[in-house]
């Protein structure tokens, strides 16, 4: 297994790219979705089983992890990974997401936010160099930046003085990072919708210079048109030798459509989020399992699908436990759900390597638009 | 594979036997502990995990069942087996329990009990008969009569009068359960903590016949010195060559004493419920994991268990995600739970076959004895 953190292209079709990130803790097959394990457990989900979904990686959150149970504990404890079982990559955000929607709770300066915890009130401090601090304790594999995310829409002039200061703590962050080897730190490119302003900041990210760049504040809000839009150009502004990270995406379509614009990564707690209300994802589209039609269904949520929930169990069942309010209707729906996008991503990664990009997304727009399974 | 439901004791300590039930669905080794399904899933539990902690069958409830999904549904999807994914025995309790505990919304006479749904206040009738036919529907292994069981402390005459109209619904669940090849119906001895009356309820059901016998009424708040009070005598009063099985016990040491004193199957709620609410039980007694001693123990549950929750995770974690109100703290700790149910079931049955059974009992009982871990 490497001993340093590289990234290899193996195939490309279009602007979109297959390969593969290798790190000591394993490889990352690209493109690749990150389930989402914010307070050290990717919900309703034991970490083998995340694994049996398919993702070589999955995200932590800082914020969360900071508040409770605190960095030092975790250090102490043996760093996230040894924590939470799961030996293989872990890519943590750096908490300004999070602390930057504390509305009312955070005060920013250009040293850094100060906030209180949702868990107990107490005070806490985020900054680059905190951040690093506690991502370094965590013993996370990729890093992220600390930087502010504007929510869209926003003003053009407050867009840009945000991305700024998001420069100089870029900058700052890579100073705190210092030499890691083994671990990676990604720079996070903002600028909003203005594409003067994304490509100002992916020019500074590209001066300090970074193992990753990541394409931040577009799952704020803004939508898919123009989250496309913006990735059109964006990518294009990003070092080619190097991963790129769409942060928070996504929906199925959006994954796609990121992946043909030349996106090598992305997470979303959406999978998961999805599975504990009811919400099935499948290549024919969105399932609500709670609907009445689904309760003598003997079918399963997907015939082709290999997940647990799909062989083992019918229509009429998830839609009962989701009824009874039962764990293990959270935890089939999540599992399922997991599955598909990581089934999604393998579909990508093959086409690629293939040259058959356009056809797999024209399939999967096709198997979309024929709609959810025939009534009984 | 049996086709028929058989039982044949292989060896036997004191009043304690080890053996086997056999039925069309798979053996079911005795003394069995069968962790409690109640509507269609064990909480928190996959079912290849049940099985995995060492569970040969599990106990679905009639009452929840037919109230949501419905016995009518079931039966149409399948059965209970084919609906939850559990392909080897399950025993199903007959209603009774459920709806005698309904107070206030239930009427009770000679032909049944008339209630109204906890679920969607809808009027329904359990007697005998609908019992017997639910439980069909079900497509349940072992099916229990449909009986009366009176909370204790209560009038001796009370019981007297209850159980004896238990005794004429066995004889109707009985008549009504008919010929089922490789189904077993278990008639169910009632009598409160009256010697007499408990040979009388014996005697009764012995005149009827049946697969299996099961104990009821000792699970309803007596306590621990009047069950085994009653224990002392009542197996004696059942045959040699039918399984006898307590019902809704219980706690570790419950189970040790009524093995010991002749009870081959028992069910409850216990090792799930408590998994769900923080309290995991070991071989050194309770532990509360939400207590704030566990918060920086990176040291298993208990060290000597085999199960998933203490080979992958500290108890500073189990903390975490209890005090974080995540699922996997359920559901680890559920998997703890079980897991050492059935290792204490294994491991009175290899000292009920060699002949061990003291030193067995009296090592349990010094374990638990020595208290939890020592303080770090």
């Amino acid at each position: 297994m490497s001993k340093r953190f590289s990234f290899a292209v193996q195939a490309s079709d279009g602007l979109a790219r297959t390969g593969t990130i290798s790190t000591p803790r394993g490889e990352i097959r690209t493109p690749a979705f990150m389930p989402v394990g914010t307070a050290a457990t990717v919900k309703a989900m034991l970490p083998e089983s995340v694994h049996a979904t398919g993702a070589d990686i999955l995200l932590g959150n800082t914020y969360h992890l900071m508040l409770r149970p605190g960095a030092d504990r975790i250090e102490r404890l043996g760093g996230l990974h040894e924590f939470m079982n799961w030996d293989r990559p872990i890519l943590t955000d750096s908490g300004g997401f999070q602390v930057m929607s504390l509305a009312g709770l955070r005060k920013l300066t250009e040293e850094g936010v100060t906030f209180s915890s949702h868990v107990d009130g107490s005070k806490h401090m985020l900054s680059p160099e905190t951040s690093m601090e506690i991502q370094r304790k965590l013993g996370s594999d990729i890093v992220m930046c600390f930087d502010e995310c504007p929510a869209l829409p926003a003003d053009e002039q407050a867009v840009a003085t945000s991305m700024r200061m998001s420069m100089r703590w870029a900058q700052r962050s890579r100073d705190a990072f210092g030499d890691r080897p083994g671990h990676a730190l990604f720079g996070i490119m903002q600028g909003g919708v203005t594409r003067e302003l994304r490509q100002e900041s992916a020019e500074a990210l590209r001066a300090i210079g970074f193992d990753g760049y990541a394409i931040g504040g577009l799952a704020v809000g803004e939508g898919q048109q123009a989250m496309f839009g913006v990735l059109d150009y964006a990518t294009g502004y990003l070092p080619q030798d190097k991963p790129r990270y769409l942060m928070g995406v996504g929906k199925p379509d959006d994954i796609v459509g990121a992946v043909v614009r030349g996106v090598d990564m992305m997470d979303c707690v959406l999978p998961s989020r999805s599975g504990r209300t009811g919400q099935a994802w499948t290549r024919r589209g969105q399932v609500n399992i709670k609907n009445a039609r689904h309760a003598d269904d003997p079918r399963p949520l997907d015939a082709e699908c290999g997940c647990p929930a799909c062989t083992g169990y019918s229509r009429a069942y998830l839609h009962h436990v989701f009824r009874s309010s039962e764990m293990i209707s959270g935890m089939l729906l999540t599992w399922h759900n997991l599955h598909y996008f990581q089934e999604l991503m393998a579909g990508l990664r093959g086409a690629i390597a293939n040259q058959q990009l356009g056809e797999f997304v024209e399939s999967f727009h096709a198997q979309r638009a024929a709609g959810d399974i025939e009534p009984l």
